[in-house]
This record gives C-alpha cells, structure tokens and sequence, in this order.
C-alpha cells in the first residue's frame, strides 16, 4: 500500500463515525439552503476561452458547403404563407412543390441583422435571463412523452407529474429557464393544454418560459399569456421579449407548417425563435459529423434567415442538437465522442455568425446509473469547451429524450452547480496564497484547526447535493445507498417544502379569466 | 411532445427489435476485437491547446511563494545520506535536526536539467511509452488495499486478485502501463511480496510498471528484475529507463527515509521519478486550493531538485494530487470543482517548468454508480484540459484509492477510450463534407441505405462498452441491466479470454532464478 493509499486510509479513519454530522440531504444545493445559495447562479457566464476544434479554413469549409446546399438542393417549406414571404424577399421558389433554393447573398443579407445578444425577460426581473455572447442559461428538460422516479418507475406523461417537475425547476436556481413542457400531460385534452400548461408554468414558476409552435392559435395564446403574465402592454411585450419557440427541421431539409407557422408568430411579435435542425448522423443526416454539420448549417441558417424575412432584427437562437445513431440499432445516441465533437465545432459555427448557440445536456441511458452520468458530463464538457449559451433538457432528461426523471433531475442540478463553481475564478490573492498558514503548521503538522481554515471552511469548498463521500463501513450501515437513492430522498424532500413564487392577484385573476373564456371557445382545433 | 421528442421515439421505433443484433459485450473495446482495434489507442497524444486557468502572473505568484516556502520554512528530510547530498549541493541543513532549507537559486538550477520528454521502456517495444510534451499514458489503479467486484463484493487484497487485474490491464491497449499493485496482495509476506509482484507484473503483462519505494533493497530486486525481463545489460538499462516510482511527500513538507531512499536509488539509474505530494486543501495542506498549490509546487520542486542531486539529467515527473476534503467529516473528495481547478492550474505549473505532469482519474464514490462515473469523468476532463501527460489510476480506481473495481475498471477503459476518440482529429474532407449524400437524398429522405453510409458505418462511430443504447422495452426484456451489471459481464468475458503475453523461456527461467535465490536468502527485512 503506498503512501497515497496509506494517506487516504489515514483520512478515513478520521472521517469514521463523523457521518453522524453530515449535512442532511440537499446540501447547499438542496431546498433549505437555496434561497441563501441559489441567487449565486443566477447570471452565470463561461468566461474561459471556447474550444477551436476546427481551423478557420475547415469552418469555411463546412459554411459554404452548407450555402450550397441551400443554394443548389434547397429546402422543402411546407407552408405556402411561408413560401410566399420568402418569394417576395427574392429566395428561387420552384412553382407547384414546396422545393424553396436560396442565393448564399440573401442567406448572408438576412442573417446580418439577428441581434448577438438579447435580454428573455421573465414576471420576476431576478430571473430574466441573457441569451449569447459569454452567458450560460441552463433550461429544464422539455417534451419527454414518459416520466419516471424511483418508486413509481416509468409512467406515461401526466398533469400531476407535469407539476411536480415545474415545482423542482423553480426549486433551483441553477435552473434558470423551463424548457417546455418537462413531460407531455397527455391526461390533458390537446386542445386545451396548452392553456392549462402555460398557466401552470406562469403560476408554479417565476422563470421566463417556452412555447410549443403547433398551430397559430397556439402560439398566439402564448403570447397573450406571457404578457398577461409579466402585466405588460403589447407593445412593452414587442420591445421585451418574454417567450422562447424551439423549432425543429424535419430533416433532412425540411421545414413543416406549424413548425414555419410559429417563427411567423413568434419574430412577428419580437419574440425569441431558436433553430434546432435534428441531424443525427446516419439517420436524417449523412453518416459522417461533418457531413451532419453542413447539414445542421444549412438547416438552422435557413430558419433564421426566415425569422429576419418575417421582421428584421428579431432575436433567433442557433441550435445544435446533432449526434450519431448506433450503426447497428439505429437508436439514437448521445454524450458520445462524435456528440461532443459536433457540439464544440458547432459552437464555432454560431459564433461565427455571432448567433447565440443552443445545445443539450443528453443520455441515452434507461436508468439512474453510470452512463446516465457519463453521457450527461461528456455532453456538459462539451457544452463548456463549445460555448454554449442556452443548454437545453439540462436537468431530467433520460432515455434519449424520451423520459422525464425526477431524480436525473436532482443529479443534473448538481452537475450544473459543480460546473458553475469550476467556472467560478480561482482565488490568487496573498491570503489565498496561505504563506502563513504554511509557515504557522510546518512540517508534518495538519491544518484542520489553523485559524486560515477555521475562518474559511465553512465555504470553501462546494458541497454537493448527491455525492457520498462517507467511507465504507458508514456508507455500509446506512444501507449502501446509490446516486439513485439519494437523488430519490432529495427530490421528496424538495418537493415537499416547494413555495410558489408570488404573484399579484390581479394577474393572476386576468390568466385565470382568459383561460376559461379560451376554454369556452373550445380551445384550439385538434385536427391538423 | 416536440419535434425532437417525435423523432426520437421514431428512432427508438426503428431501433425495436433491433436488441438481438446489437453487438455482444465488449464490442469495439472488448477482448474479441482489442486485437485489432487495441493498437489505435497505442501512443496517445493531446495536441488541443491547454486551458491557461490562471494569468502568467498568477502562476509566478505561486511559483515565487513556493520558493519562499523551501527558503524560509524548508522541509524536513527523513534520511541523513539525503541531507548529506542536498548539504553537498548548497543547501541549507540545520545541525542536529531534519529540517532543510533551498535557496530559490539551488532549486531553478538543480531542476533545469530535467528531461522534457523520456521514453519509459518495455520489454515489447510496442508498449514504450513517451512521458511529457503532448504524450498521453493511462496507467492502471494502483496502491488499494481492498479490491471488490459485484458478484464478490468488498474483500481485503490478495493475489488472486491482483494477478485478474492485470490481466485486465494486460487486455486493453488503452491502458499504457499498469501503475504498481493494483490491490495490495495481503496473504504474500511482506518479506519477499514485491519479488513475486514484479515477476507477474513481467511475465502477465509486456507493459512498463511501476517499483514501490519501500526500502533501498526493494529497490535494488525491482531494478535488477526490470533489467532481467528486458534482457538487456545495466549499461542499456540506464540508457533506456524501463521502470519508475512514485514518490509521495508526507505533505505537509516532509519527504520520509524510504521515499529518499527511492529516489537514491531510481535516479542513480536513471530510472524515471515521478514526485507527486499528497496536498489535501484542508487537511495536510491550507484550505485554499491556490495555498495547497503552493504547497504541492514546494515540495514537487524539493523533491524533483533532489533527483537532479542524485543524478544530473534524470527523467523525473511532477505530480498533481491536490484535492479537497469535506471540511463536515474531513473525508478526502475526488472530482469537485475544487480538483478540477487544481489539476488545470497545476499543468501551468508542471509545463512553466517544462516537466512531465502525472494527474488521475479519481472518485470518493463507495459502489459503481452515478457518483463513480461523474466524479471520474469531471476528473478526466480537467486531465484533458490541464494537459495532464502520465494519468494514474485511469481504470478501476474507487473510494478515494481504497478499492479497486472491476467494474469500474471496465467502465474506465470505456471512458478511457471514448475520450481517445474525442481527441481524435474530425475529418473534414470533401468526401466527409458528403454534399453529394445530401444532394443524393434530398429534402424528406434519410440515409440509412446510402452509398456514403454503407461504406462508412461499421467504423463511423465508436462503439461503446458499456452503454446501453437500446429502447425501453428491450432493456426491460432483458432484465434492466444497469451499466455496472454490464460491466461486471464484460470483466468475466475479457478474463475468460485472456493470453499471456508471449516472452523468452530464457528470460523467463532467468527471473524465476532470481526470484528463487531471493527468496532463499529471506527477501528483505520488514522492520522498518
């Protein structure tokens, strides 16, 4: 045993019976502690220098291959109101097919006016959030059909679960945004959930949040929502963006109506539009990563583009979701070195345009474990070395998508917080140097008591949500409980001490009073 | 449910069925094809730029401290023939006591003659391995006490064990060299334990290994032993290291008799020494991780100085160790934000200095769960972004050191391997831009069947170990495995099928002799 080994040992032995004093599940991440600890994630930024996978020439290289391909190729828009626009800004529209051909000059002319950076504002001005340039904003998972936790296991999405994982959002503050609907409420009828659900996200959270472009009515709905929300006019809504659309290619290069329905919706008001072409490569894109990216370029210049032709200068995202398939399955794969390769030199393609980049933080896995983990980190490493703006799905997301779960979610949070606190600066000063601390302990002392630690200890160092540091025969006698376990403990207990958000009652009589007179109407048609 | 949810259950659809062709275990990484694809992950390098964490100034305001600390508070040097060669040197020996002190000008002189680079030999010269400049050598878990596996559980070291982890080092090229004993074989007497340790490390695997610094004598055997199963003189030799040790400081600012002793005898032979203190924030070093910097940097410098003493232009290595403990229960923790800052900054270090900078994958996790995977995968991402050149206990290190697994040694060699192919440049050709693919399949299609993917998709994508990609109900079906109990199949599996490594009857009657005539003359005394 060498004295590494030797030393750990000795350490253990001195942590045993401590566990008795460990902090309670939660920790500084947890419910307790965060009003006090959260604010310290708000505003987060990712200073550090971005990743140059690529050389300048090998960007060009996969952007003019991308102009070609909108150029020669071309894209399907399966909205003639959508065809018409881009006709009349001068794109080639091929008479009797929805086949659309872009010159790469009004690709590049209309591209040159997305903002680089845009302020997402929220009902609580805390919590409004700022998308590009060095900011990082972290949005909960979005849109899985399933739910799972670790004592119901995995269920089919529902209101009351749907709730629940609004509430663990708005229980963090590292979660700076929700993403969507964490699960679909299918127990919901379709034509009246969105009014439910945005409700819900206007009343269980204070965070700025998404809307589903499905239909105009849909997004219109939204729109009048969030700004009954926030208490504002229209026109302070125009000048304010409040409400993020995520909208995805049904690649390869095609955009579907409700899909080109709700960047008409959404730029016309000046609300923020994010481009995610879906490109797995070997599946809806070629089977190589640059391939897929010259793809996913295409893809995302062409939505935003459009976005610039329904109203110059409105705020567009550039979204980056593309990954590999198992060659042998066809499943979809994620947090894989090709997922992490395409992420980073898709950060350079963002910035490249000076477009705030969108990305995810993914897993494949179907449970709780070691790949949840290791894909998720793998995806978050790349989001950082990339440079990614708004991380999507950042916490709960499993099964490729599929799955919405409770206690990834309590998991994810402390990966992010871990991430936040190793962007954080290292402190360098003289104190922190510790020369008298060194001096005052000498060889072979120890500096559990000095008065350098004593005045430190207490937030020196961060104190994670799941992580079990307790040695074996502790860890033992507690049950040799998992990450999984502990996560499961922590979201109950976070769940159970969850407070809404305030909000004044006049707003939320007015959400209340356009809810049930849309309900009235009959919602929206469901039939398309 | 969003477009990206729809087409990812697509995807899973596609995949359903599928399970059964899904490739056995081990895949791309296992035992089956290591043969072929195993020599890929041969001579690893990482050619990204690093992460400057920290300004120039701020490094030399550590480096300078440091100096302060050797010149004004010094160390205490537990071996008198030690401070009889740093006295004969110029340093400063206080009479009638351990303590010494360097002037800043001993130590930059002494360390400027330190090699940038070495290459560390084998007795199959396909497994030489080069230390320093953008060289990347995954070293196995050394030094636990305690070795576990899932079916057998947690157990005290023995040989049976240790000699199954080498042959799973000995299975995977990813895994450069082994790094000592990988379980602490308890029912070999001390006496004679490293004569029979080192003659498996030779005759199990054809990688360079490791010598404990445990006494002159065990030094002398492991040197001789080295030199046998090479077959080559002592002249060639020395000419050619084939065997290093690791030398731990009993931080704080202490270097013990038989460390020295090591250090004595390694460098006199030129044989690669490896320095790492053991400076935990909080616990034997100042409770900020710039102060445990500094610390580490002090006794890093004394003791690569003193190699330089003992032999002018001997390859030596500087180690990172810094980590923190949970200041509740003093536990030592692995992977924090707080590790990954001092691993990062303490590759500015080691590359100011121009040494070769040795790291690890490291976990305070107790079973193969979610913690394990994250705490080692935030560690090898600060490995990767610091530049780290010789990274110890890479595969199956758990519980701060005190156990090694075979699951997770499996589950690292995955890692290991997925980040090799994260390293591994992107092609982009015209061929990988595939704008012909594109144009082939057009708006709607997908590329399952095409030509550019059927040529590519059986080495498109790395094919991990463990990751179970396959939809729900085929994971169900299967018994709901998670990534440990895979791993615990692909460790039988890879055992099952191991070979010893070929090597020359005369070389291997030779080191049996040796080890024989050792023995008869009783080893080495175990008093001290």
């Amino acid at each position: 045993m060498s004295a590494e080994g030797t030393l750990a040992s000795t350490i253990h032995e001195e942590a045993t019976g401590e566990a008795g004093r460990r902090r309670r599940p939660g920790g500084r991440g947890g419910d307790r502690t965060r009003k006090s600890h959260g604010p310290s994630y708000l505003n987060l930024t990712n200073t550090r220098p971005k990743t140059e996978l690529l050389s300048a020439d090998q960007i060009e290289a996969i952007h003019n291959a991308s102009l070609t391909v909108l150029e020669e190729i071309g894209m399907d828009i399966m909205l003639p109101e959508a065809r018409e626009i881009m006709k009349a800004h001068g794109a080639r529209v091929t008479p009797g097919s929805e086949r659309v051909r872009f010159d790469r000059g009004l690709i590049m002319d209309m591209i040159a006016t997305v903002p680089k950076e845009f302020t997402l504002y929220s009902r609580n001005p805390l919590r409004n959030v700022q998308m590009g340039g060095n900011n990082l904003v972290f949005a909960q998972v979005a849109s899985a059909p399933f739910v799972s936790d670790l004592d119901g296991g995995r269920r089919t999405g529902n209101q009351k679960d749907y709730r629940n994982l609004l509430k663990l959002a708005q229980s963090y503050d590292i979660i700076h945004t929700t993403g969507g609907y964490p699960v679909e409420p299918v127990d919901i009828h379709a034509s009246v959930r969105h009014l439910d659900c945005i409700s819900d996200l206007i009343k269980l959270t204070d965070k700025p949040f998404h809307a589903y472009s499905l239909g105009k009515q849909r997004n219109t709905d939204a729109i009048e929502m969030a700004r009954i929300g926030r208490g504002i006019s229209m026109e302070q809504m125009e000048r304010e963006p409040s409400l993020f659309t995520i909208i995805n290619s049904s690649s390869p290069l095609r955009l579907d109506g409700p899909m080109l329905q709700g960047i008409i919706e959404m730029s016309a008001t000046n609300q923020p539009v994010i481009i995610t072409p879906f490109t797995l490569a070997g599946a809806m894109a070629p089977v190589t990563v640059a391939g897929a990216l010259v793809q996913q370029n295409a893809e995302a210049l062409c939505g935003i583009a459009f976005t610039q032709m329904v109203r110059r200068g409105a705020p567009a995202g550039y979204g980056g979701f593309t990954s590999n398939v198992d060659m042998k399955t066809g499943a979809p794969a994620f947090g894989t070195p090709e997922y992490m390769k395409a992420v980073i030199a898709g950060g350079q393609l963002a910035r490249r345009y000076g477009f705030p980049y969108r990305t995810s933080n993914t897993n494949a896995a179907n449970t709780v474990d070691a790949q949840a983990a290791y894909e998720s980190v793998f995806s978050l490493w790349s989001v950082i070395e990339g440079g990614g703006n708004f991380i999507m799905h950042s916490a709960g997301w499993t099964e490729g998508g599929l799955t919405a779960s409770y206690e990834k979610f309590i998991l994810d949070v402390d990966l992010l917080q871990m991430i936040a606190e190793f962007l954080r600066p290292l402190d360098v000063s003289d104190e922190a140097l510790a020369l008298d601390a060194i001096r005052d302990v000498g060889p072979g002392g120890h500096f559990f008591g000095t008065a350098h630690t004593l005045a430190r200890y207490e937030n020196a160092f961060y104190s994670p949500i799941i992580s079990d540091w307790r040695n074996n025969e502790s860890w033992v006698e507690a049950g040799s409980p998992t990450a999984f376990d502990k996560a499961s403990k922590v979201a109950k207990s976070v769940l159970a001490s969850y407070e809404r958000p305030p909000i004044d009652p006049a707003v939320e009589e007015e959400l209340d009073a356009f809810v049930a007179k849309r309900k009235e109407e009959g919602g929206v048609a469901t039939d398309f």
